[in-house]
């Protein structure tokens, strides 16, 4: 069988190495534009944050180990462009100008998503960057290095565009974070998101939120970002304005388009075509909250989809239960996470929804080192149901969030969550976990 | 309503507030034999492994604010012995001596439990000391501090005993510990326990298990620990050999006891008697996986069926669902987490378990900082089910067994465990979280 993957990122390169592990036999092409195949990209702030750190530690597997070792035929440098479904047939141009063609019995389509760049004058001025290739993040870190870059911008308050800043901050360099949107964090309960503006003030981050931006313009050897009101000038300039999917091939051939312009899938990962798989940033996902169709480019999701393509085209039928929109991140010295559905969200999915907010301690009583943990509960009034989580804290918090992962997999009742055997050490927490302590208060509002 | 409780402790003080606060009317009297009700028991080795810290630091809530503030009756330095059920009196003796006696409508056992301390020659002189109640945490302070301890026996190997090993350690105190069973952690599986005992090593401590003792006796200035072909010398000895149940009263008494010796009570903590309710480290509960009677004293547990003690009692019917066993405790350098099931309590509930043991990376691929996190999962063949984790690390263990604790209680599949969407960022863990590596994994062994 011919098995064409269009893209060799995360979710493309799960499935090919699985494909070929479950069926040696199968004919595996990979076709990705670049020369990069199996890399942290969600180190790339924590590696620019370093001068000492090559990048290429992010490396996790070269292309030459996947076409020697594990024997997939990948074509690095081919930039597919055309996908001709009655032919079956995708075709493109490589980087060298040469022209190419690939039948396949079964395609795959893993685009990925590529960073929104308004198209206004002056984003692309050679000192404005963004980061999503390998090859973005090395040109951001030398580009620091050779420039000697004291001052940026980062238009943008995203997870990049935060650990971004960390990261420059980190370099020396200071930092202002701008957006058109007028609040810093939409998507985070007004009292978490406080904390975490007040973390970047404290590191001498500028934050203007609600400033529409017009133009960037050279000035003298560095740049300045002009928004109506505000004028800000630097050395570089970061885009971090979020990223849409890659779906403009998958587009014109025809096939169906899901939420924010995302490849349609169903749970088994095949768009509207039968011989064609979708998977990772490029392509839509079901959440388990709402069971509905939702757009959340994450890593593992990637992953485990690309996994579950390799599954279905080598024969064993896997259907992914979906996501819960689990994430974290580290800004400065907070730990940041959330799963599941925020008020609003469970506003605009047809729930009754309820929210508490608790400040409970992350180290139990009298043990030295406790810091603050916020939590911020949402659930059904009408079925008592969680919800969704966010947690904000020094410690604690990164890895506490699976908890609530998992309930929300099960579907489970606040009050059956506050009933959970969750751990108890001195260094670790109170007695009553900080999640227990929400669920046991949000109980009493449903 | 005559409500008394017997123990001023976790369970005893939670019930006592809750009930007040749901029934103002209440007439609550709490018999308390010593002094201190409400501590933090479970920080007491970390307030002794530092000098500067005031013991006190861990009293949560002094005796006077139950009294005064919550209107509680709370009689210190009571101590109960004797439950009258035909006449529904508790009766018993105080500190000075006098004798007393309260009528019940309701009673509430929460006597909590005890250091199991063999009847061997020498386990009462001075210098031989357990760990339980706020007094004895003070006498063992003290006693390092004044007679300059620098070598310590410990005989027992529980979480008391790590926890205590780590905290003598910590005040410049050589440990030596020893117990008869053969094995370090019996409830471990092997290869994580190895990887405890060598951290022990590396900070100096000796571990001497297999030891039959036969007897302490004093030895110049300092004492002896005699066993079978071993003798160790110390400045004092800490028995650390687990806890039993105080259930003798009720045993007088005629309630039926349970599991170790425990008094035997249904899920909505009610004992063989309607009249009485008994909860925390006196009681067995269910255990959510076998959905059997166990006994597992701990914090949490003893908190929420206080709780539920209180809700039953002024007229909210509630249940608990049972316990997962979860635990955590910190040695050294080292987070170690348990929920669940062992290989072995598999087999004896009566599954058909299947085991497997990983090794993954607390951090993601090129991210600094990263150490091991090493995974022991079990599942049942038959079903699927998951059925236990345990897991060793330096950081990101701790909270993580939470996800499991909750997957336990909804008992789930590994299947269904592996496709939960847990959280990712470079500096909290690989893509795939240590524990989907772990079910998926197990997965192909079911």
């Amino acid at each position: 069988m011919k098995f064409v993957i269009i893209g060799g990122d995360a979710a493309g390169m799960s499935a090919a190495s699985r494909a070929k592990r479950k069926d040696p036999n199968i004919d595996i092409i990979v076709l990705e534009q670049t020369y990069d195949v199996s890399y942290s990209a969600c180190g790339m702030p924590y590696n620019i944050a370093d001068p000492e750190r090559d990048m290429e530690k992010l490396v996790v597997r070269k292309a030459e180990v996947f076409i020697e070792k594990n024997k997939i035929n990948l074509l690095t440098g081919h930039r597919a462009t055309t996908i001709d479904r009655s032919d079956k047939r995708v075709s493109g141009i490589t980087v060298g100008g040469e022209s190419f063609g690939f039948e396949y019995d079964k395609l795959f389509i893993a685009t990925g998503a590529k960073p929104v760049v308004p198209d206004l004058p002056g984003f692309d001025l050679p000192q404005v960057m963004s980061l999503k290739s390998l090859e973005q993040g090395k040109q951001i870190k030398t580009y620091i290095q050779e420039n000697k870059v004291r001052k940026a911008v980062i238009i943008g308050m995203g997870y990049i565009a935060l650990e971004m800043c960390e990261a420059l901050e980190k370099r020396g360099v200071n930092v202002s974070m701008v957006k058109p949107g007028p609040v810093f964090l939409p998507w985070m309960s007004p009292g978490l998101a406080d904390i975490i503006s007040d973390e970047l003030k404290n590191k001498g981050v500028n934050i203007y939120s609600g400033y529409t931006i017009e133009k960037i313009e050279p000035l003298g050897d560095g740049i300045q970002v002009c928004c109506r009101d505000l004028t800000l000038d630097a050395d570089m300039v970061l885009v971090a304005m979020g990223v849409e999917p890659c779906s403009d091939m998958a587009k014109e051939a025809g096939l169906d388009l899901g939420i924010s312009g995302s490849i349609a899938v169903d749970r088994d990962l095949k768009t509207s075509d039968t011989d064609i798989y979708a998977a990772g940033d490029c392509a839509d996902t079901y959440h388990i909250v709402t069971d509905d169709k939702c757009w959340i480019p994450l890593a593992l999701i990637a992953n485990r989809a690309g996994w579950a393509v390799a599954d279905n085209v080598t024969g064993t039928k896997t259907r992914l239960q979906g996501i819960a929109g689990t994430s974290v991140f580290k800004v400065f010295s907070l730990e940041v996470a959330r799963s599941g559905l925020n008020l609003k969200e469970a506003k605009a999915a047809g729930f009754d929804p309820v929210e508490n907010n608790v400040k409970t301690r992350s180290r139990a009583h009298g043990h030295p080192g406790s810091t603050p943990i916020h939590i911020n509960m949402v659930a059904d009034k009408k079925t008592g149901r969680l919800l969704g989580v966010q947690m904000v804290g020094k410690e604690g918090v990164a890895h506490r969030i699976n908890a609530v992962a998992v309930a929300l997999h099960n579907k489970m009742t606040v009050a059956d969550f506050s009933q959970t055997d969750l751990a108890y050490a001195p260094p670790f927490g109170p007695v009553w976990d900080p999640l227990l302590t929400a669920a046991n208060q949000l109980v009493k509002k449903i």
